[in-house]
């Protein structure tokens, strides 16, 4: 059976992993036939945000602990990943990719990538394992990894930060999946382009669908 | 359009909705060609519980704030809810269920409902809108409404609490649903009988479909 490790960032889409995003990247994983384990770093959330309101709110929140939200509890903090277990790695998306995972929310091409997340994410490229990101999520990958194609859909201000840190951004419709087939590298836009969570659902079964073929 | 609303009790199994089943209960609305506007009550949790460790936190958090993190920010306090403008009231379980929107977890069936919730239920059961329940949320309407037939599952100790409220407990297995078509009311087990997302999804696409025959 293909396993899957999930990393999440939070829980809301405003200071955490996108819930929707994050749950239907599961129910897409075990419909396909393959398991998962779920895995955050333990630290502390860069902000939190009031979705009701969306002003930020004077408290702290952990994003291993928030996560554990999605995870139904059943989470491991991200040092304990060891990427040669799994056959992919999975990043939902959500501005925690961008504010707690990395900086982009705040640095743009400048962005830094949480030093953890960047050694797991380069172990599992090292060893052939399959790497996927929905969303904003895969700007961290083009922040690392050189040359890589990929699609946060067809935001043209995002498009063209990816291309000036190296990577090739391909413009992708609602429910595609950019597929980086010689590098292993899986992308899909979901909410960064689409309002309806059927059509997230799809993108999610799209990206494991094709995540699933090469491993 | 059939138009569903749901009414959420805050963002966590723990201590608000159960994220899988509310964001699948709007997935499975959506793709049956339906749409839906979600609710929750303006006011504190019983309690914040860490998701890692299962204990309490010392922080208060508000349910429809929390709830907002599932809405994506599309949201309306539940005393905005006019049932009249909807075919059918949904409400996704998790213990928030049990200790926002009822004392059931504390009281068993003893418990009280939130004033304005039994109003709302009350108003859409009399105007003879559908109205359904996943998991451990059919204690609510078992409650509220006398002689009804409804299921959570097979928990002997839940379903004697709610034939001792004057509801009558069908055992139900994974993916079934009750249906008490004469009262327009349908309940599902979800989580309170399988640990499986996929089969979470199911359970939700079939009370779903079974609600909408109905309308």
């Amino acid at each position: 059976m293909k396993k899957f490790a999930v990393i999440l960032s939070g829980c809301g889409v405003y200071d955490g992993s996108e819930i929707h995003e994050a749950t239907l990247a599961l129910l897409a994983i075990k419909k396909q036939g393959a398991t998962y384990d779920i895995f955050a770093p333990d630290m502390p959330q860069h902000h939190v945000i009031n979705h009701l309101t969306g002003e930020v709110m004077s408290e702290t929140r952990n994003v291993l602990v928030e996560s554990a939200r999605i995870a139904r509890g059943k989470i491991a903090p991200l040092d304990k990943l060891n990427p040669a277990l799994y056959d992919a790695l999975m990043l939902p998306g959500g501005f925690g990719a961008a504010k707690n995972l990395s900086s982009y929310a705040f640095d743009g091409s400048a962005m830094t990538v949480n030093p953890l997340l960047k050694e797991k994410l380069t172990e599992a490229h090292n060893l052939g394992k399959v790497i996927g990101a929905l969303c904003i999520a895969p700007v961290i990958l083009a922040h690392i990894f050189d040359g890589i194609k990929l699609t946060i859909g067809t935001d043209t201000g995002t498009a063209a930060d990816i291309n000036s840190m190296g990577a090739r951004h391909i413009d992708t419709p609602s429910g595609g999946v950019a597929c980086d087939k010689e590098n292993k590298i899986f992308t899909t836009p979901c909410y960064m382009l689409d309002g309806d969570i059927a059509r997230v659902a799809e993108s999610c079964e799209n990206i494991v669908k094709a995540m699933m073929e090469v491993m």
